[in-house]
């Protein structure tokens, strides 16, 4: 890539906003000029980028003249709005949102899984959801292996899958219940310290959340199998960073434990963690800030014919969010 | 019950312990006199029941004179060696641990679930695994209305499960990180504030967790469901007080969503917390403390035929644990 791009940033001062600043730094991306853009309210704010000062810009509809590539981590509704007007200036854009993952024309992309997908694109390219991300990088090479067919599952998702003020409001109940005192929640409807919340997103008609029905959606597509079926439940826990996911994954083709661990020792951007008798399983904790997912605690499931249960660990923001995103940009 | 009974309490100072002087007070249940016995290391504690100050006594082999109804709550270990002692002095023990849970002449009960097991007993009955118990009071009516085959499922479970110390180890840590310090995990092997461990008891040789297994082995005995099957991830997570689970469950015959939920708002011991766009579901926070589990997140199942998806949480203290027992006695 001897091209440098001018790029932009849209959310910039967000969880993943702030993320894709340092993996643009850390993995030397070809950056000419960066713009960083926000919302009205976080303008004005400094950022650092390669030990230079960058000034936030309001988000306008003149933003992005001159734009090659605007990564969007804004929510849906920013995106509907300026994204178009980001592509018809002439720039890629690269959207963290959900808003047109299940466009046809919208390539949905994880670069260790269907690299090729991103050649159809019309200068819009969506980022997967990050729970969905981190328990593909474990199913799609087992499912390579062994063919999947469906997953049960259910998921412990970090506050900062919401943004820094759900970072803002686990600290602030946390150091009041120290205190012994009682912080209301604002971010979440019931308080997130020392609690568990199976709600992650809205709610849809069919009872479950577009939280969870985005992992069979997205994982029909980022795989192209269309029959993929997904029961998720999505839990928010008390985590800062990184999230976890139980599964039992069903195959078409009979599993062994041996042949499943060599599929996932090679798996690329996941590590394989798994020693339980010396307790070395993946832990949110430990793959906070770390560009690998990480999978353990897999074993034959005991109620499946050909099934695997296992445990997959992410930090969200990375390639469930800004890693994955940059990887997209380097595809490109 | 006229007749008033003299009861032990043996680990009357673990978190089970303590709980369980408390139900039996609530519950009026009829205790003639009351003997607390713990380990050397806590005897000699002062305990309150009905006003009045107990004083814990060391167990030892003479410590079951005169004794109707002890109460286990000190673990397998324990349990194995004191409770033959118990009945050869002619007490019924009723015991909290899993040493005799799968032996065929010892009753397994949940009593909303299957009472009529109690009448097998030879002076020891044994009280279920507390996310078995939970998740069980809203699985068995389901059954009983639709057949059940078998569930995929993961837990969230508070840190009071494993007892007194890790209470403290939980608040320890999070106290040293409000204070920008950090606190050595002691009883976990990592730390528990602000992570989740797929770790609950030991590992066996299939990979599962003994915890993990005991909920399709403790189902089958007290549904009487020889050919059930549950694959669960048991995960320990920084919650104080009351488990939660995440099931999709399999049936034999069709479900209605009506029909589940008129199962559910009649079960014995459970209620029904489900109104996902109010948000209202149940969390360990609002369990605890409750003697009612609570149920909600109900849904079809979109990865089976015949399946629901389910969200119970339950106080494991309580139903878990020392409100099954003393609901045993109250059988007897």
């Amino acid at each position: 890539m001897a091209q440098e791009y001018h790029v932009a940033i849209i959310g910039a001062t967000g969880a993943v906003g702030l993320e894709l600043l340092r993996v643009l730094e850390r993995r030397d991306f070809p950056v000419k000029d960066l713009r960083l853009l926000a919302s009205v309210r976080s303008a004005g704010k400094k950022l650092q980028f390669r030990g230079c000062q960058f000034a936030v810009e309001p988000l306008t509809e003149h933003s992005f003249a001159g734009i090659d590539l605007a990564f969007f981590s804004a929510g849906a509704q920013m995106a509907r709005e300026f994204a178009p007007i980001a592509r018809a200036r002439g720039a890629k854009v690269i959207d963290n949102s959900s808003a047109f993952r299940s466009d046809a024309d919208v390539p949905l992309i994880i670069p260790e899984i269907n690299p090729q997908d991103v050649r159809e694109h019309r200068g819009l390219i969506a980022n997967p959801n990050c729970t969905t991300a981190v328990a593909l990088m474990a199913l799609y090479p087992l499912h390579r292996a062994f063919g999947l067919r469906r997953v049960f599952g259910a998921s412990y998702q970090a506050v900062s899958g919401t943004g820094t003020r759900a970072i803002e409001e686990l600290r602030r109940q946390v150091t009041a219940a120290v205190k012994g005192e009682e912080a209301r929640p604002e971010v979440y409807p019931h308080p997130i310290a020392f609690n568990v919340l199976p709600h992650v997103d809205s709610f849809g008609e069919n009872g479950y959340t577009r939280e969870e029905m985005k992992f069979q959606n997205e994982g029909r597509k980022i795989m192209h199998l269309p029959e993929f079926r997904a029961s998720i439940t999505c839990v928010r826990v008390p985590v800062y960073r990184a999230h976890s996911v139980a599964l039992s994954a069903e195959f078409t083709h009979p599993v062994s434990l041996d042949a499943a661990r060599d599929v996932l020792a090679e798996a690329p951007g996941l590590d394989l963690v798994d020693d339980p008798a010396n307790n070395r399983y993946p832990t949110p904790l430990a793959a906070a800030g770390k560009d690998h997912c990480q999978v353990g605690r897999l074993r034959l499931d005991c109620a499946l014919e050909n099934g695997l249960s296992l445990w997959v660990t992410g930090d969200q923001l990375l390639k469930g969010a800004a890693l994955n995103a940059v990887q997209i940009a380097e595809l490109l």
